[in-house]
Order: structure tokens, then sequence, then C-alpha cells
């Protein structure tokens, strides 16, 4: 369970950046190399390879080198942790909705 | 757009925590009152509320004082930023899940 959270706490960190977000668009239309992926951004490379390390410590991209070229791939399964909590969220918010309605409609049956 | 992502980066950032996404979770039965909902956090009130003002900023939360009593809760509009966000990103992964299986399957149909 700690660990669930720390990895939550990871993902949620990694995409409260627009420019990480961006390169996670760019992925979604497959594997790419560093290179490529900096290219529309107007940050240095060093810069752009800290959002890179952040995405890959989220585990939400995997990178690998071959020669001098670094590629970039997307790793959805992390992103369906997020999915995970929100649909939890869900569940107990409309959980509560539905106690709610109940409580509204239960008197007008009765009446 | 600008504005789009500037919220997503507070929303994501207010949910990068662990304190905030129980206090969410608790809220989600239903508004409660500052002093109940840190009974079970084992840190000062001070740094309490800087959690609660995360969550406020990001608008997951509302707050209003009546009297001496801050009450809390839950705006569910502002985490259907993050479903729709998520759900952008899915059909952008899914659309190109669906090109590379018509490029394997293809050549088996024609063969």
């Amino acid at each position: 369970m700690a660990k669930y959270s720390d990895e939550l706490d990871t993902v949620f960190i990694a995409l409260a950046d627009p420019t990480r977000r961006s390169i996670i668009r760019l992925l979604s239309a497959g594997p790419a190399p560093v290179g490529t992926l900096a290219e529309p951004f107007d940050i240095t490379l060093p810069s752009f390879m800290k959002h890179i390390r952040s995405l890959e410590r989220a585990g939400i991209i995997h990178t690998w080198k071959a020669g001098r070229v670094r590629t970039c791939e997307l790793d959805r399964t992390r992103l369906s942790l997020v999915d995970d909590w929100l649909a939890d969220e869900r569940a107990r918010w409309n959980a509560r909705t539905d106690r709610l309605e109940q409580l509204v409609t239960s008197p007008e049956e009765s009446s």
C-alpha cells in the first residue's frame, strides 16, 4: 500500500508539467529518439533530459541506448495507476450520491 | 489552452501527496470540518492547513467558514480534468494500437 502510494506520488509529479505531458503525447505515436522528441521544445538538452528522467523515474516511459541514440517508449500500464485511483474515488463518490438520492426520494415514495 | 494546462499542473501537484489523497477520500463521504478531517493525521494543524490550501488552490475542494469552524467540500468537476486528459491520451494510444494491428493483420488476410 505504501509502495502503491509512493508510485502514485511519482506518477502525479511527473504529470504535473506541460513539457512532460507533451512528451507523453508525442510518444503516443510510437517510440522516438530523445533528439527528435526535444525538437519542438525551446529548452536546452540538459533541461529536456531532466523531464525525460522524471518520466522514466515514474515508470511512464522506458528508455534505451543504441550507439549514441537514446530512444524513449511510453509504458501505458503506469498511467493506468491514475485510472484506477480515479475509478476508486469515483465509486466512493457515486455511492454517496446514491445514498443521498435515496434519502431524498424515499419520503416522496411513501407519501 | 494555457489556462487548461496550468489548471492540470495545479491539480496533478495537489494529487501528488498521500495526505492530500486521503483528504479527498475522507471528503468523498461528504463535507467535513477541518478539525475532524485533521484527526487521523499525525501532523500539526498548520501543516495540515497547507495541504487543505493546496487542494483549494487546485479547485479540488471548496472551503467556507461559519463562526470558528472551516468546512471543506469536494468539487468532483475538477477531478474530471484528469479524467478528460487520460481519456484523450488513451484515445491517441488506442488509435496507434489499431494502426499497428492493421499492419500486422492485413498481410495475413491477403495471404
